[in-house]
């Protein structure tokens, strides 16, 4: 008689086989493919799916939902792999659904500001294609992700604070439910209340609920006027200070971002900023010629009060362009700064009120444990990340870093805030949502059985059943 | 033995004498109190429940929820009575649980711009409560409704344009889940990617999952400038095509509603408003100083481009106040010019590149059908609310109205848009729900019998399992 270990190898090669059949050479069982796929960029370890398939449609996908439902195969969605919590490891082996070949922008509708891609097309790709007709896509995470997992992950970035998340920027999705079912959540009209709201169940789920193939997009367009710069402060209450008070204005600030001066050293290294080394909030005003100019000056009004010093412009769109590249690449730079060290880097969000205190406790803790730690943050949000370096051989090192970890996200939980603003859940953050949700995580739990019974999308995720 | 008929009477016996116990004289079976709860304010006929519990707390849902629970009694929650689609009535009978006295502020963080209200507050009341502090709530249905009432239909108004709607506004719920669970939906983070968007699962859920007992909103400052005017235009397409040209153009505008001749009339007539009888849009701008004056600029430009005449200013704000009253009185004051007949209200929302024709077919097949239906618009939004007079006595005309909304949901579903952008589904929308989602209509049914095994939170509505 089979054991169970045996019974399942056996159904994943059955599965493997028909799904051979189907894609061909576009199902790879390849050592290296299989676990490029199973590990992110990060400290999560990774394991390695059974086979990768690059699809093509949403057909196909159907298809691979199918095939894996029949055998108990589960099915783990991939990217571009630049999510930070583990989300696309496969703990329990399975196919990993590659849809980096789904890079066809369907439709743009300039008159209505949206349009709709396959799930592989990028942020980057997507904003080059919209040059010509004025508009932009403005959510941007620091990795030229795809538009399917930033909408599985509820990504955000520098913009959110005035164009929201991924949450209020997808108009509709295009998925494929375990059980097969190939869901489109609605329409193109910018508001419903019929029903409840499959597209915000699915933003956010990460694959455990269903394949995201096919992301509706609201667009914007491009302002008239981008005025940018830098504001240098002594230290980072008076910058926290200095956005919350633009914050409490109304000033509708375009991106408003935190650099400690961990950070600025990380960043004048990596992409030659020549800053003065203290923490830094980086600028960004959206509107007309008149609305931009009224905006920075009120801006530089506030950040005066808040001992920050002046507001230097970048004026030329090559030196705007070099300075949001440097603030995206503060993950590498970062890391360049600790090399052969391993990186976890993480986040967590507050209210706005809580964000200094939040970020200075955590300065501290993270120097009394002898961490280099940079800072930067969405603070406009109340949104900040860090990245701790360790030795993954020293283990009091490492046992340490992990406290840390649990130590910010409770101080963050404690204040009202969530265990992640941005990057998910994944495995990283399974630990806290019981803290975090209560009663709510057994609601979620619920909505997992029954949406997939045999647990097959991305299993041992999120809420794990 | 007892028959079906008699075993539910039974139940419905004991669950009311348990509840009595734990209510007193705040549970009432007064035929008139059942019957006003029982009818909404439109043609839906309305059926009473068994029995109306006047709840102080989310404590006391919980023990209603308990008992329902264990008699397999409905209850449907009841806020202001206000929504047009039949949300309120009682088909299975059951206990309406009206939570208008839970009207308490519960907090307001001035710094984070948000707050906390239990359900029974209404949009009125916070925004009294809050002018001290500079800040205002700006969703905005027709009536007073209550917050609570307003998170479960999904709610938004004339503000929509550009704060959006209650799914954008929600910060987090508090609600009592079928399994008699209080769930907490968020903290009080602007974002968080920590696990699946059960604040958003729960707006636009119509009481069918859940009682939300409390409502934390975020809040917004009250502009230092408000701009409103009127501008009148030769026919609804051009009127139209001025609404389309300012949101494609990026104009922050935070009203635009449009009013077709027929609403005109009977706005000079309700609110004596001396209006030139033909379409008009009432707008109004947020801004600083120079910020409302650029933007009325603007929109003069397009309006004259599309053949509109003058904008007229309001410039006091009596002036202003009088006008949006009028444009919120619009239900009333079409229902004045047709004394008797009963009003069919109800509205739809579709891209606005086809908002123009939309209007414009369905204005023609009202005139077809001989019917009076005044239009009014979110147009910025792509939404339109029409109501059609009709005398129940006479069965042609009740067919041919029924008929009619029939046809303006399927011209909105075949323009990619949705049976209802605002009022919600309640009873009137339902039978277009497996057009729209296709589907994805099995997967809300899944998610209903999940979280409400029983079948007893607002049963017949939206999934009606």
């Amino acid at each position: 008689m089979a054991t169970a270990a045996e019974a399942k190898r056996n159904s994943t090669t059955q599965a493997v086989a028909e799904l051979r059949e189907a894609l061909g050479d576009r199902l790879s069982t390849a050592d290296a493919v299989r676990e490029q796929h199973g590990k992110d960029l990060t400290w999560h370890e990774g394991e390695s799916p059974d086979a990768v398939a690059f699809v093509h449609s949403t057909d196909e996908v159907q298809k691979i939902v199918y095939v894996c439902s029949k055998y108990g195969v589960p099915i783990i969605p991939y990217g571009t792999g630049t999510s930070l919590e583990g989300h696309i490891t496969a703990p329990y082996g399975g196919i990993s659904v590659d849809l980096q070949q789904m890079d066809a922008i369907l439709e743009v509708n300039p008159e209505d500001l949206d349009c709709r891609v396959q799930a592989g097309v990028t942020r980057k790709q997507l904003n080059e294609n919209l040059r010509d007709t004025g508009l932009f896509f403005p959510i941007d995470p620091g990795a030229d992700a795809s538009l399917g997992g930033m909408a599985a992950t509820r990504a955000s970035g520098t913009n959110a604070v005035r164009y929201g998340t991924m949450r209020e920027n997808v108009l509709s999705l295009t998925a494929v439910m375990a059980n097969g079912e190939v869901v489109k959540t609605a329409g193109r009209a910018k508001k419903s209340s019929a029903g409840y709201d499959l597209t915000r169940l699915l933003v956010g789920s990460e694959g455990t609920l269903g394949v995201i193939t096919e992301v509706a997009l609201k667009l914007y367009g491009i302002p008239e006027s981008i005025a940018a710069g830098v504001c240098a402060f002594p230290d980072v209450e008076s910058a926290c200070n200095a956005t919350i008070q633009t914050i409490q204005m109304g000033i509708p600030v375009a991106r408003i971002e935190l650099l400690d001066t961990l950070q600025i050293q990380a960043a004048n290294a990596y992409s030659d900023l020549g800053l003065v080394e203290s923490p830094h909030l980086f600028l960004e005003f959206h509107g007309t010629e008149t609305g931009t100019a009224e905006q920075s000056e009120l801006f530089g009004a506030i950040a005066e009060e808040c001992g920050g010093g002046e507001f230097k412009w970048a004026t030329k769109t090559e030196e705007r362009n070099h300075l949001w590249q440097a603030r995206h690449d503060s993950f590498w730079a970062a890391k360049n700064m600790q090399p052969g060290l391993e990186a976890l880097a993480t986040d967590v969000c507050v209210p706005i009120s809580r964000l200094a205190e939040c970020v200075s406790e955590t300065k501290k803790e993270l120097e009394e444990r002898g961490f280099y730690g940079p800072i930067v943050g969405h603070v406009g949000d109340g949104n900040f990340h860090f990245q701790v370096f360790f030795d993954p051989a020293d283990e009091a090192q490492t046992k340490s870093c992990k406290e840390f970890v649990d130590s910010v996200v409770l101080r963050a939980l404690a204040m009202d805030g969530t265990c992640t603003g941005e990057h998910g859940v994944g495995l990283g953050k399974m630990k806290f949502l019981q803290a975090e949700h209560g009663a709510g995580l057994q609601i979620m739990r619920q909505i997992k059985m029954a949406l997939d019974p045999k647990n097959i999308m991305n299993p041992g995720k999120i809420v794990s059943v």
